[in-house]
């Protein structure tokens, strides 16, 4: 199967702590690198994981509170002194532009590469990237600021060519890509050879869905439906309930029933608030409701 | 004697590294907290160095470069979650102001405690904090753009009653202070008893110079003259001098020889290039010339 992984370089939340990095992730799907929310220390972080900063495009920021959006200026501004060339993509609420290349004017001067901004609005579902192999979707959420997850949706690929019945029946070089788009094979004698016979079925696409910040929200569940791993926020455990509805966010129970109720195949919780000096309670809640949980943590590395 | 510390929080510099953090320091004179410079991650380290956050007052940032303070506005961001009510006051290049007012307004609404901002010339040497105990002056610096350093000086204390002294003598209360101020006694009977019998002289005052970013610029000299102690930068080894030039930054020999010229007691070097494994080298040769050199790292206390 293609490379699709997620990494966690950070899972903490609004206030730091010792024990986790502000928000930002790294999707890694066949070497392009999609980097969501980019929390101070970013950088740091993701040279620690030991991914390519060359490879890294495309930057989708969920929402605008710092702690997932403070580590852009020294991650751009880092790119700018290495000479970077290649332009960097940020998919972002618009307010961020204005703020953000104020700081780029003053900081990065005469950087070697372009910051392109695609704004977009995080209260419609729409896809905001697509390429060959993938397209990302926002996810609109419902936080105390406008906010969206964003779902990674592999794009389907063809049938894989059975080498040895290729040769069998001696099928010509040019006819390859149409057999792996699912044609018969007609031989020369006029038999058909059905597509089945040539062909195994390719890999199902897979899906990665993003869920931070937001309140318990169930109207995401059909537009996440059956996602190979879903990252919910779960910042509060369940006695702090009332803090999560205060504050909009979730606990770990409310993020283990949009998995179950979303029918995805894992869950991976995070987002983790200050007060809680481990996770377990947390991990306990979630896994009461859907067992196919796991802790986010930083340098975690998860294959879909 | 009062407490005067310095905490090293980071000591990299401008391409973050794991082995070191971007530049801030915390300088602790009698329980209050200066902070120079505030690179991406100081409130983590800050944190870490278990240092009193409602003892921080006063910022002061040597100049523009990001990693000496693209760390403040997460910082500001934490104070107005922790409800904090005491103003924060900014010492700063005036070009800081607006592009850090703009963060504020937007990521720091409704905020519990005001930042007050001090702009200054770092081209010119002038007295820019004073209070009871210290004062800070600012030191001009050579680098790609304006910059200054920071001299924290201490006031000279009043000398040490004689607890022993004063009963013997009967000496009533409202004459204390006077006597602390230099004053002799005069008894009942006429006799006067000279002050030095009275009292033991007050601890000598006490002066850190730091010295970040800078070519070597022995123009600071007569500024820095006597020193207890000197953070200069070190960024380059001596066989990177020709970089160190190109950059305007300095090399361990030269910190060592403005140590030297200066006739500070001790030296602290840091500010190291990315380039470097280890900093043995930089020790190596600041030592040669300047035997009482210590290489910063994080999480080091110095007390002067």
């Amino acid at each position: 199967m293609e490379k699709f992984e997620l990494h966690i370089l950070g899972c903490g939340s609004a206030l730091p702590t010792m024990r986790h990095q502000a928000t930002s992730q790294i999707v890694n799907i066949r070497e392009k690198l999609f980097m969501i929310d980019c929390g101070e220390g970013t950088q740091v972080q993701l040279r620690r994981s030991r991914l390519k900063f060359s490879r890294l495009n495309h930057i989708f920021i969920s929402h605008l509170h710092g702690d997932h959006c403070f580590g852009l200026i020294g991650l751009i501004s880092t790119f700018g002194m290495l000479e970077r060339t290649a332009d960097l993509h940020i998919y972002s609420h618009p307010d961020l532009i204005s703020l953000l290349q104020a700081q780029i004017a003053f900081f990065c001067k005469g950087m070697s590469y372009k910051v392109i901004f695609h704004p977009f609005n995080p209260k419609e579902q729409a896809v905001i990237y697509d390429d060959r192999s993938i397209s990302v979707e926002t996810i609109p959420l419902c936080h105390r600021m406008p906010t969206c997850g964003f779902l990674f949706r592999e794009k389907p690929t063809l049938n894989h060519i059975r080498r040895d019945m290729i040769d069998f029946y001696r099928i010509p070089l040019w006819m390859i890509n149409r057999i792996k788009e699912g044609e018969d094979f007609i031989t020369d004698s006029g038999e058909t050879i059905p597509n089945k016979w040539l062909t195994t079925p390719s890999d199902p696409p897979r899906t990665y869905a993003y869920c931070s910040d937001t309140a318990y929200y169930p109207r995401i569940i059909p537009q996440i439906h059956g996602a190979d791993l879903l990252f919910h926020e779960a910042t509060f455990v369940n006695a702090d309930e009332t803090r999560a509805r205060q504050t909009q966010h979730s606990t770990a129970r409310q993020a283990a029933q949009i998995a179950h109720d979303a029918e995805v195949k894992r869950l991976v919780i995070g987002h983790f608030s200050a007060r809680y000096d481990d996770e377990k309670q947390l991990l306990k809640e979630a896994q009461e409701v859907f067992p196919a949980t796991l802790l986010a943590q930083e340098n975690l590395q998860i294959n879909l």
